[in-house]
């Protein structure tokens, strides 16, 4: 199944409304000094494939909401989405002193702290603008179990090699999104509060997915971002699933080892390291792990209405598991 | 009149609440990373005189709001002034490269602006526990306003010598901060829309004296802030009020128009212009110019219920312009 086919295919339900969430964001981009205009068209025109708000918006159709406030919502998951990878660059830029380029150096850190927050506070009045009090509470919470998660990450994550300690890792940086976009989709629906959780937890499940898979396509280095090496992560000491699954097969690789106990370890000890993950299971495995959190999110999108839209969350969980590989 | 009588006396019918606003900004700080539980307690603690929270429960306890939710409303406003005042502190750092000493060292960046959007984040979950739309949407508002304000500044305000632009920045720096705890305040209470207008027109020029009067004591030196030099503005080649007076009066200051001009300036002409500056009527008249703004905001107050709130107002609007003077 090629990517174009698959992409076009769970998108077409929500085509229109995409359409309108691009417009919404691009109004955002004019009125500005002329440095930060060509900075805004830069990130929202990135190619992103709007995943996140693809989810909102499938998942509001799916439950009856209506489409003014529905792309209000997946405009303003797509700008905290957009605005925390701002901040995420200026953060790696500092924490990747250790031999790695900066991924961005044309801007100062305090215009990309000032572009992040500007886009912050785009997305808080475009959450507002949905006029739904439980949208913007749950807006908040997730922009809190971010940046919590990006603070855990940044003061106790290096080698910590830990089953619990990745999950809610990867729950803060990705699966919290995700179960934003489902969640506040469906508050702004006509439905019970089973509904809501079903959606919720349906979020949570594909978010999971997504990250685990995001993990695999940092080893396979088959992942088209721009100046990031493979194992970006575990360059920074940071212990991803297929990492973890390596560890219980080999649970005394001394090169790994070295690496989860901060020692001094060199591009050559990482680069062996993830060769030997490439070879074994873990990769396997690491899949496997995301398809069963697609299997269970499936299992929750039964329980909502069979509509296209509902078939179009099945062939975007598949894709989220097939991208890329 | 000694400066505790005055603080006393304001806060006295708020005192209980300001405790309240108190504890609920201390229990944002448990539960974290030992590092940035030391940094939240020491921003938190920091001896800020709550000036803006107080304006919040003045103004809703005056309007007859819920003292629940004013409180909410009260610590969120705070965390939101704390909150920028931290992105401040590091993009003061990276613009202040001209020779003076940064502010913040022993933070990383990278943590500094992570902490920043921890209390960004929750700020706005604070400001959703009012169960108020309006008060959300004001709110991200006044963070687009904010940040819009910074960034104009950091793009476009070095040696811009005009009245509007300086009004314009003071109001998204300081005045919509003010300009939100009154407005949110009436928000959560039972009035009509004039009644949210007049405080809204009341906090909008106490906020504007407030600016101009930091912005005097920014010259006359007599600002209780750490590491900051006399004059810190002008350094940056910022145009504030007491310079816009004296390039009234003296517009072909030699000196003055270098450092408009951007060219070449060292520290012992800024020092020669503070000097004349502090000389000058400027700082007289900057002062009368706030004192006009606080007495069109009596005005605006006059037309609220009148009760002791209101009248802790005025003295609050007396101590914003009499304060380190």
């Amino acid at each position: 199944m090629s990517d174009s086919y698959v992409t076009v295919n769970f998108l077409d339900p929500v085509q229109d409304l995409l359409v309108r969430v691009e417009d919404q964001m691009q109004t955002l981009t004019s009125d500005h000094h002329p440095d930060l205009e060509v900075a805004l068209q830069h990130l929202f025109s990135s190619g992103g494939k709007r995943i996140r708000p693809a989810v909102a918006l499938l998942t509001g159709c799916m439950l009856g909401a209506k489409s003014e406030q529905l792309v209000k919502l997946a405009a303003a998951i797509e700008l905290l989405h957009t605005a925390t990878l701002v901040h995420d660059d200026l953060i790696d830029g500092a924490s990747l002193r250790r031999g790695i380029a900066t991924l961005n150096t044309q801007w100062s850190p305090a215009a990309t702290v000032l572009t992040g927050d500007f886009i912050f506070a785009r997305a808080a009045k475009m959450a507002a603008e949905t006029d739904s009090v439980e949208v913007m509470r749950i807006f908040a919470d997730t922009l809190a179990a971010i940046v919590n998660g990006e603070l855990v990450q940044m003061f106790s994550s290096q080698g910590v090699a830990e089953r619990e300690h990745y999950e809610k890792r990867i729950y803060a940086k990705t699966a919290s999104m995700f179960e934003l976009a489902t969640t506040a989709a469906a508050y702004l629906s006509p439905v019970n509060d089973n509904l809501v959780n079903n959606s919720r937890l349906f979020g949570y499940q594909i978010g999971m997915a997504f990250q685990i898979v995001d993990d695999v396509l940092d080893f396979t280095g088959e992942q088209q971002t721009v100046g990031k090496p493979v194992a970006s992560d575990l360059r920074q000491g940071l212990i991803t699933l297929p990492v973890l699954f390596y560890l219980e097969e080999y649970p005394d690789d001394p090169d790994l080892c070295s690496i989860i106990d901060g020692k001094y370890y060199s591009d050559v000890i990482i680069d062996r390291v993830v060769t030997s993950i490439q070879m074994s299971g873990a990769i396997q495995r690491s899949l496997e792990e995301a398809n069963r959190y697609v299997d269970r999110g499936a299992g929750y999108l039964e329980e909502l209405p069979d509509c296209q839209e509902r078939r179009a969350l099945e062939e975007l969980s598949a894709y989220i598991v097939g991208r890329n590989l």
